[in-house]
């Protein structure tokens, strides 16, 4: 088993990773940015170092102090958390030359899922259904716009090394084809150094749902089940759930079963999440892509499964087989996570770190709060906006909304604006509440627009 | 259903009670002492009233305030909490003659209850196993010395209105309990206005375990399973598990059984928890007691069956049938409960009320905080020293051991003293930790003293 481990991250993953690590007795090396002194997961850890100022590209991203201070430590593996080196295939690759565990999936898988056309194809070749769209990179403007035709419109424009709504672009005829494809190529150049596009099917009215994997180095690949992550704004999730309110339970096998290939396909090790575009009209899904490494979203999966994700990919990352079988997993209740983001809903979700005067997290019955927040902590405004995920679990959804009602009223954080009375007002919202909506809802229905 | 409860208590107990009361659309009225003006459940409620001084006998005691204030608010239903009018058949029976729900049983029910020598003899009745001891009051000294003889020394001799450990003597020979019976007779005449005295074999070296029954008005009659509450310091219990280290299969559904038949010989109505001396060397448990209310304990029945008991009492007192069926009732995990009091365990638990100058409780899986506690909150001396429950949850014990040992070790309550280092060294202790232990173990072992 892993000994001592570092936590290549900061806020609230940094705080789980070091719970689960207590939790396991495995010690615990925190590393921080300058702005980050007074920070909750530097004062957890059992040491903590800095590793740079301020900006995340002289810290959190800088390969040399993390492996630096992971060396120097006597670490013997580092978590990456999500967002900064989470899905860097160089940096997963300078950890096994350094003989250190990078817990998380190889460079290789990292990499194949990591560019976009690579994974569609690999996905295709798995039987893994994806949306109907070129073959890889466009060769020449004919080839899609014969594509398009036989497609019919409209269809996407995609940058292969694009990424959270960048370099995209939908045509809705073939003019719009014809020049959306020179400026994405044109913008992908600049911007990711690959100028390479391919096109897909526009698919407009969807929900987001994503399969839950885990897979350890002896060949066990298992899924735990969906979360239904539509509520977005700007692409940004802002509410998560398990189950997912949309799914029948032959959709909900089949999808599972998709992602267990998908997963199969590239070799994974450890917990990753396929994430899907599902058609509720059509009652089909396509991949959309897969995020090697743990989510924002994983602890409604926890709630429901009774399996602490963390501890399980640091028990792969040692070698350890997963410690259930897809038999033994089990779905109890409805789980639901609200991301608390310092911002100004009021305002346009303008962001609002500052002081924290007060800060009371909820508690009881069915609430878990996941946060790096605490009385006095200073919100950097140089970092994610995210401050607390609250988490309510109910045996229904109803009972777990009006428990989510509860606790976000119950929640006290003075001194800065949050997302709590956004949510507060969705909670209420009749199609939330019917579990009626797709990735469009916030631009339709008003929501402290 | 109800529409609107007043909380007849103060702290963590009220909290809890208006979450779930919040979660099922039920406006809630909060009443307060005057030293309770900042407290929590003063600030959660919808509507508060103060109901007199700090003594509880004048405030959280005060019938006719309590009672007044129901009237005036146009609450339907009271909730006592425990403590305090829980356990007062007296104002059970107001409340009905005020034509106000009192969420809890029937005065009749609390009365049998509550009388030591009348539940000890409905047991006897009901076929719930009793220790062997007198039928009911004891006659004269020689009925007493005949029984002594036949059952053995040591014997305990009892008020039968004590309680909390008062009015209590153990006799290990005649002389022993012809004065132990004289002295026990003046006290309970002069302390509870009841001279009358039984005696039981006296079992040393026992388990305290508890069953929690539901009741509602239909005849339904249901049991959850265990709570094992032997980690007592003089009789007060400072932790609580569930399941049982102790207890094999087939002795807990003996016991539920039994604690069902118990509920069913008083007409039960509404959660109620049924004690049982468990001798573990001969494998057999007696009736200690029955509360017939919510107890403090009551979270880790909730966290391994999820079912929300508060909510199930207030239901079942608005007329509705139990929420599930005993065959419906499972068990999934572990889960430990730490009390922690403001209190100095390095000074012999000595009481610590004070300003908590920064508060921050422990988060994320499989942690559960019940408290009423904040920064800046000032504990006042004149009530209960219990100032959190602090909750976990694991898949088996040693993980809900290492989980209470992570969060007790997070846990952030600065200015006063807490028992959270008493705690610490609990969880670490072999025999603890081998759940190889009795309610002397306290007293036996080296834990902070």
């Amino acid at each position: 088993m892993i000994k001592k481990l570092l936590i290549a991250n900061r806020g609230e993953i940094a705080v789980r990773i070091i719970r689960a690590c207590r939790e396991l007795e495995i010690e615990t090396v925190a590393v921080f940015s300058e702005a980050d002194r007074e920070a909750l997961h530097v004062q957890l850890a059992d040491e903590a170092y800095c590793i740079g100022p301020t900006a995340s590209k002289d810290s959190y991203l800088n390969f040399t102090n993390i492996i630096s201070v992971a060396t120097l430590t006597g670490c013997d593996a580092i978590h990456p958390g999500y967002g900064f080196l989470a899905e860097n295939a160089d940096f997963a690759e300078i950890c096994r030359a350094c003989n250190i565990i990078f817990v998380g999936p190889s460079p290789e898988a990292i990499s194949k899922m990591g560019t976009k056309d690579i994974a569609r194809e690999t996905m295709r070749v798995a039987g893994v259904p994806i949306v109907p769209g070129s073959k890889g990179i466009i060769k020449d403007e004919e080839e899609a716009i014969n594509l398009a035709n036989e497609m019919g419109y409209p269809v996407i424009i995609k940058a292969t090394a694009g990424g959270g709504g960048k370099g995209i672009r939908v045509a809705k005829n073939e003019p719009d084809l014809i020049k959306g494809i020179r400026i994405t190529q044109q913008e992908a150049a600049t911007a990711f150094g690959n100028p390479g596009v391919y096109i897909e099917k526009y698919i407009e009215d969807f929900r987001h749902v994503e399969i839950q994997v885990l897979a350890d180095n002896h060949g066990n690949v298992i899924h735990l089940g969906e979360r239904d992550c539509t509520i977005q704004r700007r692409l940004q999730k802002l509410v998560e759930e398990t189950p997912s309110p949309a799914l029948s339970s032959e959709i909900r096998e089949q999808m599972g079963e998709a992602a267990v290939k998908a997963a199969q396909a590239v070799n994974y090790s450890g917990a990753g999440t396929i994430e899907f575009i599902f058609d509720h009209h059509q009652q089909s899904f396509y991949f959309m892509e897969m995020n090697t490494r743990i989510q924002v979203e994983h602890p409604v999966t926890e709630m429901v499964t009774g399996i602490d994700l963390i501890k399980e990919m640091i028990k792969v990352a040692s070698g350890e087989p997963l410690s259930v079988k897809q038999e033994e997993v089990t779905f109890t209740g409805w789980a639901i996570e609200c991301r608390i983001n310092a911002e100004n809903p009021a305002k346009n979700f303008m962001p609002s770190p500052g002081k924290i005067e007060m800060y009371l997290p909820p508690g009881g019955l069915g609430v878990r709060v996941d946060s790096a927040a605490y009385p006095g902590y200073t919100i950097p405004p140089y970092y994610d906006s995210m401050i607390a995920k609250l988490i309510t679990y109910g045996p229904t959804r109803k009972e777990a909304i009006a428990r989510m009602k509860r606790a976000l009223g119950e929640f006290v954080i003075e001194g800065i604006h949050t997302t709590i009375p956004f949510h507060l007002q969705l909670m209420d919202h009749e199609k939330f509440v019917d579990g009626d909506f797709n990735t469009k809802f916030l631009e339709i229905y008003e929501v402290m627009k």
